[in-house]
């Protein structure tokens, strides 16, 4: 929860009266019904507290990713899962590529840690290259990475992130992956580290639901880790009853929707070169990313001529890293983008 | 939430079958309509981020405790704010009387903190007594007190709360005080010390919906303290959006039902004295509690052999300052007691 001010997140659809919010990555198609219903239904039992073990979810979890179910987490999404990690771990050098999500960078100073921060080059897309492996010393206790990376849309290569794997295990780092637009990945980009695991490895994979089936507001992610010791202390640390019971039936709801982010996917296939070209043509260098959202860059002040017109796009100005006139959207419906550029364009001309 | 083994609290419900759960201290009449209602409304705004401010339901709780907006903080559940207070506070010295509510010492020990702890008196009935303003001095950080008690369901007297604000305010001693239950206690020695708070008071005073309005299962519960400083520090070390859209709207329907705990009280008045009467006639000493529970200490075993009747009690015997034989049960419906007195009885001449 914020106090006062310094939220510098996307999604403040209640600050101010907004039409079209294109600032939150989640799924066009809003929330599946069987979410919905899974939600309904839990309106029955709130009496209760939520299961302490989110047993049934995390069974289904370690099923869908062939790991074990101790090797399961679940957490009040995401986002507190990161923070709990960072507290549990305490790493002394952490590697931070940036541009990258800023709650990594919130959470380590939150547990008393000071980031060293990777740029990634603009020049270069920002994508990952291989001078990652150099960065990463037998000194470096943990490298916190992101893909598709969050702003950028750019995927770690598969054979990189596996080099990137091999080397954190040569030198005893600790690997953070945060994996919560996987189910939003192109179709041919998709690849979890979940796959290749082994016992002992050294590596916490960040997933979310609230991207994929539409539940920002109802807060559910997991983590998958083969080091037992760690999701402890990350338990050790949270109090016994953090998923709530509505968050738990959703989750497994979602799980018996795999085709809901299909869907979604498929219209991405159309949308993002349909966005990506009219940006493009408005004179915009418009990155082309692997996820549900795209970065790109132009005038500053769009933001703000955008949201005088109820318009919601995510003002990148404020992520390390990057500047004004730096600006990340999602991939909505057609109608919802045709009318997203059509904005721009009259903000533009004013 | 709980990895593997370790949870030591009530209220679970999953791991076996129960037929009555006199474990968890919640409203006997559940969730109101109103509460449910709201959540299924929720069920349609689930695809946004939940407001990271909280701001209606902080705006109404400040003006039903005469606080501002900004002395006001939401959690994800009263057990989220105590890790929290700990992690933020990292207080050197606590004063922890016992047995009291297991999560603070969960929670100060998760933030690196040794608590000292102050016995209550089995012999006088665990009642707090004018000796802990000797116990308080200038090196003490921090008083978590709980008020009525968990799980002994005594109150600090009102006159000793406020002498135990002032000792605080003179040694520069911080007072949390969990009032959790307040809703639920008896009329007469219903007080809460938001009424008293000043400016810059180190009070922080943890509150929940979850015992008044049977809401366990959906996580929200908030804090009341002057000192800005502090909720900012909590801030920081939490995710922007701890606190769901359900449970929003849920804490709003919620005091919008005033009479729901008010209709408990009306039941305790005269289930207490029934379960009381009751648990004394089968030999044990039952502790006369404030809230909507009772203490009572009788035979080791007996929770098993309820459990093994399909009804959950409190084993209290892990909490720290309590043994074998210490039992804490919920007061519940009418009906309801009789069953328990009958099982227990039962389980006695086995």
């Amino acid at each position: 929860m914020i106090i006062d001010t310094g939220y510098v997140h996307g999604g403040d659809i209640y600050s101010r009266p907004i039409r079209l919010d294109f600032s939150a990555n989640v799924n066009p198609f809003g929330t599946p019904e069987a979410v919905k219903t899974a939600v309904r239904a839990a309106a029955e039992k709130l009496s209760a507290y939520p299961d302490p073990y989110c047993d049934p979810l995390r069974e289904r979890l370690a099923a869908l990713n062939g790991v074990n179910k101790g090797d399961v987490i679940c957490g009040n999404g995401a986002a507190e899962l990161i923070y709990t990690f960072a507290a549990a771990l305490r790493p002394q050098k952490t590697l931070l590529p940036v541009p990258s999500f800023a709650d990594y960078e919130s959470a380590l100073v939150a547990a008393g840690c000071e980031p060293a921060f990777y740029p990634l080059s603009r020049e270069n897309g920002f994508l990952m290259t291989e001078d990652i492996l150099t960065a990463i010393g037998p000194d470096t206790d943990l490298v916190m990475l992101c893909s598709p990376n969050n702003p950028t849309g750019r995927s770690v290569d598969r054979d990189l992130l596996l080099k990137i794997m091999d080397r954190c295990r040569q030198t005893g780092t600790w690997l953070f992956l945060d994996e919560c637009f996987y189910e939003m990945t192109d179709e041919d980009e998709a690849f979890s580290l979940a796959r290749v695991l082994r016992t002992g490895d050294r590596v916490f994979l960040l997933r979310a639901f609230t991207k994929a089936w539409g539940m920002a507001g109802l807060r559910l992610g997991c983590g998958l880790c083969k080091e037992r010791a760690l999701l402890e202390s990350m338990s050790r640390l949270t109090q016994p009853w953090n998923v709530s019971t509505p968050a738990q039936a959703a989750g497994l709801a979602a799980l018996d929707c795999p085709d809901w982010p299909k869907k979604a996917r498929v219209l991405f296939e159309a949308e993002k070169p349909f966005l990506r070209d009219g940006l493009a043509t408005l004179g915009f260098t418009v990155l082309s990313g692997d996820a549900n959202y795209l970065f790109f860059s132009g005038p500053s002040g769009l933001y703000e001529k955008l949201r005088e017109r109820g318009v919601l796009i995510r003002n990148c100005a404020n992520y390390r890293g990057l500047g004004p006139g730096d600006y990340r959207i999602a991939v909505r419906t057609h109608p919802e983008n045709g009318a997203l550029l059509r904005a721009i364009e009259e903000a533009l001309h004013v």
